[in-house]
């Protein structure tokens, strides 16, 4: 939304308080987890990926998902990449150790108790994705490519959130580096 | 592929050797995991999401990314939801038991020892995810509303893969048993 200059309308959900597990908010998405875009009709899409796309298509510019089918292709297979490789090992290092997650080791409505195990190998596993993206960005400007994308975005929050798992890039992951200081200095990162 | 009859030449990486370690095939995803589409410029596109976008764009009919921007957000979204909250599961149920999954515990070129616990919490995922199915398709005939899309394909696949860790649909989830009928008795159910 910051990248798009799109000023819409936000209401935040107390995670801490688990509003998400209240009534109202299973109304908006009953598989509580945020975020939700409501729209004109007063339905709800879930999912970051949903969201995304359909911003985008209301407002192209500038593209995050491409400008045309193959770049666009190649932004969703990197940003599935980076999901996959980083956000949910790093989800599963933080919600399998966090005292505020006991007992919410997954997101949703059932309590699912926390795997140390598995914490361990999200730790290990987001250190790994540090130097895979160090390798593609040695070859490249941003993770997809030449072009700024919805990839950057999410690599950008496995790096920023690594720090509450007491994470952060490893000193020679130079390429990584360079990256991370030219896409979390852009004006949209402070949002 | 089958459901917009396309024909594509198609070459089987035998996963049960390990060829998806081998050198040739790092060369067309050092990630390790199929599929991988090569396109006309050598180049090759991984992860089903990028893939099957790729082609809906070459192919739009019959659409299985929907018809207009909304509804293709709302497959997304369902899609999405399917592959947290069945395909990682049953990947978890599936990789962290197995024998032939020893240190092979997550896809790609890293070994990672199995968790039995995840394993354990995968298949209660599974199963509850059936039940989350069936909430949705008391209401609508196919998961992302009234038309048949990337999300029915992607959730025929947990069904059909649940097999592998000895679980099947629940007898009262009559919804899903009824979806399930009708998705895989569809002609591209059996390529």
């Amino acid at each position: 939304m910051a990248e798009k200059g799109l000023d819409i309308e936000t209401v935040q959900v107390d995670l801490a308080a688990g509003e998400q597990f209240g009534d109202a908010y299973r109304m908006i998405n009953p598989d509580c987890v945020v975020p939700a875009l409501q729209l004109d009709d007063g339905s709800c899409l879930s999912e970051v990926l949903a969201i995304c796309h359909y911003l985008e298509a209301l407002h192209p510019e500038p593209a995050l998902l491409g400008n045309e089918d193959e770049e666009c292709a190649r932004i969703l297979m990197w940003n599935t990449k980076v999901e996959q490789q980083g956000l949910w090992p790093m989800a599963d290092a933080f919600r399998n150790t966090a005292k505020g997650f006991v007992d919410r080791a997954t997101t949703g409505p059932v309590a699912y108790p926390q795997i140390p195990a598995l914490a361990e190998r999200g730790r290990k596993r987001v250190e790994q994705f540090f130097y895979r993206l160090d390798g593609r960005l040695a070859a490249v400007e941003y993770i997809a490519g030449d072009s700024y994308s919805l990839a950057d975005i999410s690599a950008m929050v496995v790096v920023d959130f690594a720090d509450w798992i007491k994470m952060s890039l490893p000193e020679d992951a130079q390429h990584t580096r360079r990256w991370y200081e030219s896409v979390s200095s852009r004006p949209s990162a402070a949002a």
